[in-house]
């Protein structure tokens, strides 16, 4: 796992840190530390869990903290990945009072944020846990952040999609419409791309998945078929493609969709609609 | 309400949807639009509401699309702010179908996570619609897209809080400790601040509050106090300052805070936690 | 003083360094230098005044021999906001040859142009001592320096006005125009603004100001108004108001204006027309 | 002259313009227009001098307008370069209410900014116009506002000195000092130095002259020296290389330095300490 | 054909463009053609090639000439992808001279960049078209110039290999090596990975071959292999894995590769080595 | 030698390798190395000459791979300006296995290119060795590149001719046309141009040579003329102008060219079609 979540790019996180900091700190900064907080005051902050949930993002977390103070210290108590209950310890940070008390919400709404959609992800792995599926994720992303919400979600244990319309090929029904057919877009698709590039299509009936089979689909999305539908389709396609069910599979209903036999799960909730996950941060300044 | 929704900044549209797009196409684009669909295809879409809620961010869809297409017609059927039911049509949009087919999934993310957030902030609101309460965000938001949120918690409603570090002073628990007291942290804060610059002070007892009024306050934030507590505040300020509560307030909760007759009530969840709101776009190519 | 100070945003300072060195070092960088200067010769340089004024921006200048040469030494002599006369040294730097003598001018430019704004504010401040309003600048700044304009004002004695369009609402004629008259206009403010959004409104005649304060105006300018008139409306304000007296004030005027009683007088001659700060450095290279 | 105006780029005035936009209207744009104007209501306004001068910047300015409303119309009713009286009319624009009241003061910080450096360089260009010299700018600009400064010096009947380190080898007293010599300086420059550099030698005796001039100086600067000494140095060079006048000239000297015969004069203050241009810009919105 | 080439994204076009623009005309723009030609001079020019060979890059062009003279009108003769010989009339365009012929050189630099990559591969396609073996190209790429190179390098034929680090995967023989295995390296790669990304894994053995297949490799890289081996490999693959030969392959030696049997064949040198397409371009202007 | 190397600002070095390592990272970043190669492992790699040639770029590999591991050591064997021969060890470089994986094509990439362009400038030069011709550069540079392609020709020993359009003025045919003639444009141009501007002046016949001279041209390009009229033109022009010939030469012509006694030979080939030299890096990844 360790390896998996190392893949958060450094110069991404410098960047989101950076864009959310000026966001922040505006044109005339913190004015009400500026005010009160003496320049060479020192603090030290806490950060824990206030509800149970799984940890990602401390990179960005240490990131805000050192950009404001480079001698800033910012310990971690456990890694991105890690379960969480009310009270477990998640870092320390120590440095310059009023660099901390600047960065504080930034690293805060990161913090919860990713970790937010790791702990919705993680529930939906959970879910799965006695099958083979796994949970992928979507295109539905909060515009600028897919990237580190990708990482979340390997962070709840989950699988990423492709992370852009450029990395891979996904035929949905408009292509489908406008190519007179699910084999004749396949084959356009097929001459257009690279070698390294693996080509999707979505289905919505078993005539389709033959179709899509015999064309020479590498990965088929099975769009929001009943359970035993998806039963069918995992009989017919007979491991010659992987299988994708999506379409509107929700914490109750995911557990029946991976019995199924399927292969992946996408859910766009586990990206647009998690909770933040509520962590706490107590700092005390010594003036 | 037409003013205020008027208030997003457009060079903040074009920005957050440039960088949108630049991270969606990537390097190479939407590569299964340019394997499948013709160069000179048209498309026309409709955008519709699929659950109840509000909707916010119909510019950025809007701009989305004509973005990748100058020539793309954009019509609104409604405005931002508006109330929409399951089916309730939204926008429609023409254009090339590439175009459109590459804009889709950033219009929609905007779209959906904007209205998620009025919906949610909606519902707060409609919760005190009969006190004089108004529903106020806090710095808790999505990195990178503070003020789009902000403009959203507008559309469903509710009042903005202070947009950065740097445009109020709001003193916190630890400000007050450094100064070593709520009076001084108060006279500092005033020392240093110009006379557009507005000063909130957050107190944690009645007595904190007592010399807060008495420290010339314009704005208390009352920090986790319960209904009986609150309106004992609202009797001791008696309209000497503005009172906002704050601290884990819940749809379930606000009314009876509401009810204790303070002016603001400050909400981190319709921010950090709304989940999306559900729209659908139905495209038709004509190749 | 020290805390109003340390308010300089360490993001804005790297940014308009980094600006302003790529500006002067173009596409070939300092070819005299690198035509001339042995690349591991050494320098120190001195700088020091050469006109009576007050110091501000001593970070901007520091950071910029920095960026050139991170092992550089920059030891300030004395702080921002601090007076100085002919010949009262300023800072000591240390570092690369061609390093400093790269980011030299890079250095005298923001050094000098804030100072020269914070020396001009002195004088505004020292003009008006002895009653007890305050100096505030304006939003009529160098397009692009506004944040680092507004830090020098307050080095010298200062306060700050609005950062910007976008952090409390000034209601001019043109909008008092437009709505009908004063009262309808704060009313409108007030409806549009957070609670963390100070409103002023400016008054040409005493009835509009007599209009303002009815209708409940925190901060009241009264636009080109002669002393006589500026204390009659003190007298009627009567402390219900923050008012600010603005137009063509010079540095012949301002004791007059100011002792009508007046809370703020704003001048943005302070920063649009303030004569840089003279300063010089002296630098020796050891080849 | 016209055509020479006519090379301010157009990029960097899209790039500045967009600059100072974004600080002025910062995270939540112009709240008091948003608050007060409706959003059709439409505006025409007239920019027209207050003091004499010279005009330079009219692009900056339409540009603002024209950013936040693309389809105002600004009209200018003369072209920069030329001189005004107070009341002399500028240029009109009309368009989309909000958009003319939230870019107006940044186009006149532009338009007042850089008229004010045409206007100080005109005095001079005036002040030596019976002589054949020619009054020159420096480095000694805004941080970040270089190019621009730059085309109000020859808005002002000025003639520019380098644009930065790269364009031109400037040898100061330092480099000579580490070479050895004013000749092993211009002999290591010349090595160094593509055949499009132009070599200038800061020189402080007749003595560094003659060897400079011995080296094959193309521009030598003459630095701090009295006229007197400036006329000798003029029969000494006799055309071998052009000649420039530099150090602490004001409007007082400038025309004794230039009846000396040198062929430039350069001047920091007509960049750094040119007070703004006193223009007016008269508003009237149709609500 | 069509539909490959239009996959160049617009968004990609534009920057690319403004970044050259930015970069050639720098601080004080086209000072040659502001001095000389009249500001409303139009000009009208023609492109046409002077070598053989296939064009790349029409829309850089053409977006480099409209970017500084919006109404511009730029026609191209014949489409990306076109072969052409010495007199082939490329585009036609027409506009303000002075725009023209500053955007001249950026529009060439570009033009015959790209038609130089395309020239070059449509050299290696043509000399394996009578096999099946595909040209595709590397990460040997320009530094920031990446995408729009793989386009060209369609342009003339070829096929495109990953675009960067992120869209896929490609074990080499380091990542093997600290694995301890191909097998395990394979085994990694897929429980990292998505199920949209492609795993190639290079191997320099036909023992190396097999165990990749064993592992369930999709593609393999054949390192360095003579035809003799690459034949073997072909049939030891039958099919089972896509097969990429690499290394050290020339104009000369193309065809016997291709003619072994392999899939791919790729190539750094059409994208790092490619000499630019000669092209001319004749300007007329009308003063 | 060194000094001139020296002039590479690194500004522009960390600009280009931050754009660099971003388009080749993505937004997954190296996703091969995150699945394989354990986070703490380390690396140590050679770089290495695989074909003769002259080395540039190495302050952008040492920059890429300390980019993305702070703590690596980069230990260059030589300096850039050498020449190597195959085996030639160039540099070592030393740290975190992951970093300097997915930093190696970056490097590589900068370093074969900017080599490459030295190589063949070197090539160049050492055909004029016995001439006192100095070879310089043009504008056809690789858009983005520029200074790092006119640094890679001096590293070659070449000499650079003007950086963009704004930093010297070069009056070409279409310039001389609209004017009426060379000595007009030569007249307008030395009108519009600062005294830090050297102006060059193309001629296509030795009338027109005869009329710049006269009209007091600096330097004269002589544009396709056969070396005979070139030795015709270096008798006329006997000092009086830098003469540069252009137009076609090729490495078989230049010694030729350069016999005939001019001062500057300038050549496109050398930016715009330089194959990249060959480098090899091995790493060695200690698990």
């Amino acid at each position: 796992m360790t390896e998996a979540l190392a893949a958060l790019p450094p110069l991404l996180v410098e960047e989101a840190v950076e864009r959310a900091l000026k966001e922040d700190l505006g044109r005339a900064g913190d004015i009400t530390s500026a005010a009160i907080i003496p320049p060479d005051a020192r603090a030290e902050a806490a950060i824990a869990a206030r509800t149970p949930g799984v940890i990602a993002g401390l990179a960005l977390a240490g990131t805000a903290f050192r950009r404001l103070d480079p001698s800033a210290t910012f310990d971690r108590t456990l890694t991105d990945g890690s379960r969480v209950t009310p009270g477990t310890a998640v870092a320390r940070v120590s440095g310059n009072a009023r660099a901390l008390l600047s960065a504080e919400r930034v690293a805060l709404n990161f913090l919860g944020h990713l970790s937010g959609i790791a702990t919705l992800t993680r529930r939906y792995v959970d879910a799965v846990a006695h099958t083979h599926a796994r949970i992928t994720c979507t295109r539905k992303t909060t515009p600028g952040l897919r990237a580190l919400e990708k990482y979340a979600v390997r962070c709840g244990g989950g699988s990423n999609h492709r992370f852009g319309l450029d990395d891979a090929i996904l035929i949905k029904d408009n292509h489908v419409a406008v190519s007179g057919g699910v084999a004749e877009a396949i084959r356009r698709a097929r001459a257009y791309a690279g070698h390294l590039v693996k080509i999707e299509v979505e289905v919505d009936t078993l005539a389709q998945l033959r179709e899509a089979l015999a064309a020479g689909a590498e990965v088929v999305l099975l769009d929001n078929m009943p359970p035993a539908t998806l039963a069918e389709a995992v009989a017919i396609a007979a491991g010659k493609a992987v299988l994708e069910a999506s379409g509107g599979i929700t914490l109750e209903t995911v557990a029946a969709v991976a019995e199924s036999g399927v292969d992946y799960i996408s859910s766009g909730a586990i990206t647009h609609s998690a909770p933040t996950l509520d962590l706490g941060l107590d700092i005390a300044v010594r003036g």
